[in-house]
């Protein structure tokens, strides 16, 4: 982490020491703190328990997990060890599938190389490409979408339309949730930076409120104009032409265009839908799944500890914190899929396209065969 | 309140000492604490603050509240006192139609009177007469909804569908929000009486989680099963065939259909359309607005202190318990207007009937002349 503001990633490895450093995210918005992955335990723990999240980050986290178990380990040139441990990094979450994607090609490599100095720096290298990749994709979903803010911006411009451009988000597709300037905030940045006058309604996200922690504190540390609204909300702002247009991003999303995402996502495509507000999904190719053709039926849903919707997020779990009376039951079902017709666009690192296989893959035509 | 379980309402009027008294709902679930309403004043902040709340209970309680103004004032002769009261009184809500019906009836027959004992006897009899109406209203809206549980429940065994009937219920329209028995409620108390198998899926309803909070703690009390999910989740269990039926409360209808009620009600209501999943809402008649046409454009939507947004609720508003950047502002909207085409049915003390202008009215033939 530099003194730039900009220059604030969510991980990043000590050149020095050679340790991985990750932002404790469980603890933002009123604490930064920093917190050593020392081991491939230690890397599990932190994707499983939130410590980092969001998709693209989850793969990178993974990829310097496979580094750890190389680093770290006197087993680093045991082919089954490694294997296994990459296994595991993959177990630790099921619904993004960047986590299997980075861990695989991390893995691949590592085992490719037949000393244990090249397995580690193999391993590194790897992690740090897939880093580095992942903000050349945020700054291109950047570029891209910045031209559909824009376009919105000269149409309220035209029809005499006051205020800024309205962009309602869900969950935090932020730097974050990436290395850089996010997926779903990278337009926004974009549009930002380059003068047009946007405002988010950041959707809160229970049960972890990633919205309301992550979300509008890295909006307003970057000093873009926001407002935190209840998950409730989006259906009445749209309804009363208080949106312009949604955006976010996505854990996994099928060649066939159905978007999983934190759960809630579905609920605000269905109302921008009926108030004919574009509904876009931004993603790195990274994210897609090209295996699964029908999302809901398809793509795994993690259901995570009830206890996280049962107390105050963040607080200690004892009846003090307790949101709920204690003897009732909860369920926490911690994604949902958006099916393909309620998505306007996909903004890629090479461009947008519909939600449709025919569009996906005319931009991806690499990919055809894995399908 | 008798220690009957079934008999716990939320307001009642202590008949030796003529005081009103009412359960402060912000304490529940870990609290039951009763407070005493002794001037108009008192009355008024425990509509504003949501001590009660609940489109029937705020009428009921607006009743009390004239009561309260000719039994305790030396003005209670005055027609300007008694009715600059009542204008207060109905200013402490906009969104519920209730609390102007309730206390535009109380204060009428007051104004009838022409000595202090009958104006109070009066008011106190109206007030009361209206808490009995609501309930009864409330006992055939459970009589009538049951119906509609135990078609499910049939159509389930017919099909050997296996598990319970399950209904997602938003906000808390149970014996909490009316005197007893509830408005949603009132069907699955009355299934649930019944023998039918049926479970409650608990929207958590944030920002002041009357769901987690109060239908939780009342359902639990009754014993009927239910799971508290948070307000994200209803569109992922419809998907997935774990929704059988929505039921719902308003705060005020059209007579066109359309339907206020707490903020994110539409959200669910266009999961359900989406899902096939019948949305049903319950109402007394005293919750239909008989002036207005359009609910989009024509019901007022109060727009609360952001600070319930921000802060954890319930809790002193303290950096400790401050679920966002401190510099981050909020919104908070507190209700939604779902469109009629939206509404399955309306669930009324008079039977079930379509939410369209015409069906409202053969129900209601004498409110004809009204709209």
């Amino acid at each position: 982490m530099t003194g730039d503001r900009k220059q604030l990633r969510p991980i990043w490895l000590d050149q020095e020491k050679d340790i991985v450093k990750v932002i404790d995210q469980r603890k933002l918005p009123h604490e930064l703190v920093i917190m050593n992955l020392n081991s491939v335990d230690d890397v599990i723990a932190a994707i499983r328990d939130m410590v980092v999240r969001g998709a693209p980050l989850i793969g990178v986290t993974g990829a310097y997990g496979v580094f750890i178990a190389v680093a770290n380990s006197p087993k680093a040139m045991e082919d089954g060890y490694v294997k296994q441990a990459a296994e595991r990094l993959i177990s630790a979450r099921p619904t993004a599938v960047n986590l299997a994607w980075a861990v695989n090609r991390t893995l691949n490599n590592v085992l490719s190389e037949h000393n244990l100095s090249a397995r580690r720096q193999t391993a590194r290298l790897t992690a740090g490409q897939i880093a580095e990749e992942e903000v050349e994709n945020s700054k291109n979903i950047g570029r891209f979408g910045l031209e559909l803010i824009r376009e919105k911006a000269q149409l309220k411009n035209r029809t005499k339309t006051e205020g800024p451009v309205n962009i309602l988000t869900h969950c935090n597709a932020g730097s974050l949730a990436c290395i850089e300037l996010g997926t779903a905030t990278a337009p926004i940045y974009a549009a930002h930076e380059s003068g047009i006058h946007v405002h988010v309604w950041v959707d809160e996200t229970r049960p972890l409120n990633q919205g309301s922690r992550l979300t509008a504190w890295e909006l307003g540390r970057y000093g873009v104009p926001h407002t935190v609204i209840t998950d409730n909300a989006g259906g009445h702002l749209m309804q009363h032409g208080m949106v312009d247009m949604v955006i976010v991003g996505t854990d996994r999303s099928t060649y066939t265009g159905d978007v999983a995402n934190k759960i809630g996502t579905y609920l605000k495509a269905l109302a921008a839908k009926d108030n004919n507000i574009p509904f876009y999904v931004a993603l790195p190719s990274s994210t897609f799944d090209w295996t699964i053709k029908d999302g809901i039926s398809g793509i795994p849903i993690e259901l995570r500890d009830p206890d996280e919707v049962r107390y105050i997020p963040g607080a200690v779990r004892s009846m003090d914190n307790l949101l709920m009376p204690k003897d009732s039951p909860a369920a926490n079902y911690a994604f949902d899929v958006t099916p393909a017709r309620l998505v306007t666009a996909f903004i890629t690192e090479r461009g947008i396209c519909e939600a449709t296989e025919d569009d996906i893959k005319r931009l991806f035509p690499e990919m055809v065969h894995q399908t």
